[in-house]
């Protein structure tokens, strides 16, 4: 589909505004969901000028991590394209990768005379955590080939990123979690899946030694254990595809990483939802399309706070006039997922989806509610298409055939 | 996407319960549908706690059989996984298939020199047929390696399976038909379509000659024609995909046969609706997914009885409240395909279906009826997408990438 897509690209000076409102849809409580209960006279007004429906991240039923839902709402198959885990924590942790990177998320761990005694050695302190990470940096800096950055996370996480000279073969990264699972094991031996993946497995093998060697002394953080291993996919830039410049707004590593991943830029910005915007308004005139992310929504969603999600909605309900004054020629308001308070995670529902533009036909749906859109005139549809749909409405697209 | 789904699969103790009312989708005479007529306040009820929608089995416009229809309930491609005729009348007439089996069609016909007279025997009837495939049996125990295995139908009609000791390798039943399909021709010798069908075809050639000369004198039944020679498909098993302990319930052997190629348990049992909830019950802790199979709706719905249709409908609703009283974690009320009474057949048409779980929207569609399930907030979609929401409304899907 990109490919039929890239083909009917036409630029033109059209700009698009895509709002992903992070785990954006809910389920009822007593009856109604956060949108129900949520003050939004800005989003409703919207709605009835808009066309309106709900997507499906990935498949009906298939509930998306953060990965696979922004992939699939730039319109990339999330299926086709499964990011790694190694290289979402790297991502999350703020490393910059670049297709040449292995990324591997690793835990400090307890052993005692070859056997864990504790997976996460003790839960350590993330300031421990931080001096000891940053001891390992100062004294491996390569091996072999490969460049080797670290990044501490919380507690006892921290990921570790090998940059090659070039991009690795696919199946470079094909190598066994080293974790056990369990306590009472001896870490696995680090054990390459494909022939491909040796010259990573060997370098592994020194790494954990050398970090082994280095922390043997530490009264809970003295072993490594690996889990994770994953290549930075080689997945086409959004400008290439698309002919789009484009512009990432987003405060949380994480969403700055997939984006830069697809070739967003991706600066780092501190602050919430006013700065985002004030950083939108900077940039306005540098980009075509700009992908502004707020993530608030989804964290009171997963901690199970109904009404702090619906608060976060008002929130972003007051700031949508300073977004409408810049009258960008497309703009949706979505999420990724959903995120439903009762159920305290990212969930499998539809997710709402509002598109602005001239070319729309509006008037299906009165309010902006998960109910309200099963009418709208986009209909359930997969996320994947949405871009399309941004495309064509931005008059960005030709027609197919003659 | 059952490899997907495989990798999600978490187990827990949820309950899942499955209602497949047979041909449930009409169409209207004088307005209103079956639906409409049928008198069915705690159907309707529960529509409005429920998730509603409507799903395809195949394709948009494609009339499913039986096969087609409960596979794609079921979370199997119905194009992917085709069942042969063979092995579809073996299983309706009780023989309980194993992966190693060809199984076949068999018209009794009268021939005289060479020369098929009735392609039908005159239709014999049903007795005559048994006692002659009586025979038939006795006589005809093993050719070469395989076992055969004869079971009398209606009418000129029975099924013949071929045991082999092992699994055949693909295409071992591609024979043409022997049935010419008019009077006044030859039977068409036995045909192999590939290299790998010349085991079965030495067999069958041996078949034919046996029964003819048993049957030789005959009066009508004195030769046979043979179609649809079908392997039993070596398709993935239930529990093996999806972790369910599964349970048929239907009083029908067809559909008892569907659901053991697929592994589930389908126990033969008699009666009717009220006999089937009675077997549910009893073997409600022992389960983890339900299969309750209604048939007589589509059966009214096949004789054009629109009223019959739209009573046994109301019997189904009488029955609710028991079924209702057993909490499952997900009940989901549906059909297998449409049977309208004015077109006196299977149809192309959406089938109605109805999730109950704690974690739906609701409150979109006030009454079970095809023209309110249209406003679900499931939409219109495919009918092999409903074991994943089945899944995920169970909590037994886990979250597809970080």
């Amino acid at each position: 589909m990109q490919k039929l897509i890239k083909d009917l690209i036409q630029k033109n000076n059209t700009k698009i505004l895509f709002v992903v409102l992070d785990g954006l849809g809910g389920l009822p409580l007593k009856g109604k969901t956060e949108l129900d209960v949520a003050r939004k006279p800005h989003l409703d007004a919207l709605t009835a000028m808009s066309a309106c429906g709900l997507h499906i991240p990935v498949a009906m039923g298939i509930t998306p991590g953060s990965g696979p839902g922004h992939l699939s709402l730039f319109g990339y198959d999330p299926i086709e394209w499964q990011i790694g885990r190694g290289v979402l924590e790297a991502l999350g942790l703020g490393i910059e990768l670049k297709k040449t990177d292995v990324a591997i998320r690793v835990n400090y761990a307890t052993i005692q005379d070859g056997i864990i005694k504790d997976r996460r050695a003790g839960r350590i302190p993330t300031d421990k955590n931080k001096k000891l990470t940053g001891r390992l940096q100062e004294k491996i800096r390569m091996i072999d080939d490969a460049e080797v950055i670290f990044a501490p996370g919380m507690e006892h996480r921290f990921a570790v990123v090998l940059r090659f000279p070039e991009p690795l073969p696919q199946g470079s990264a094909s190598i066994k979690d080293t974790d056990p699972q369990k306590e009472g094991k001896s870490p696995i031996p680090i054990t390459p899946e494909t022939p491909q993946a040796e010259r990573v497995a060997k370098i592994t093998e020194k790494l954990i030694s050398q970090i082994a060697e280095s922390i043997k002394n530490e009264p809970a953080a003295n072993f490594v254990l690996l889990r994770g291993f994953s290549q930075v996919p080689d997945i086409p830039h959004f400008d290439e595809i698309y002919g789009l410049k484009s512009l990432c707004i987003a405060t949380y590593p994480m969403y700055r990483g997939l984006a830069s991943l697809i070739g967003m830029d991706s600066p780092a910005i501190t602050g919430d939802l006013k700065e985002e915007i004030d950083f939108l308004k900077k940039n306005y005139n540098d980009y075509d399309f700009f992908f502004l992310h707020m993530k608030k929504i989804d964290s009171f969603g997963e901690d199970g706070n109904f009404a702090g999600k619906a608060s976060k909605i008002e929130e972003f309900d007051s700031v949508l006039p300073e977004i409408l004054s810049l009258n960008p020629d497309v703009l949706i308001i979505t999420g990724d997922h959903s995120t439903p308070s009762v159920l305290k995670s990212h969930s499998w529902h539809p997710v709402p989806v509002l598109l602005k533009s001239p070319y729309v036909l509006g008037d299906t749906c009165k309010a902006f509610t998960e109910r309200e859109f099963t009418k709208g005139e986009f209909g359930i549809f997969p996320t994947v298409n949405l871009m399309t749909l941004a495309l064509a409405n931005a008059g960005r697209l030709k027609k197919f055939g003659a």
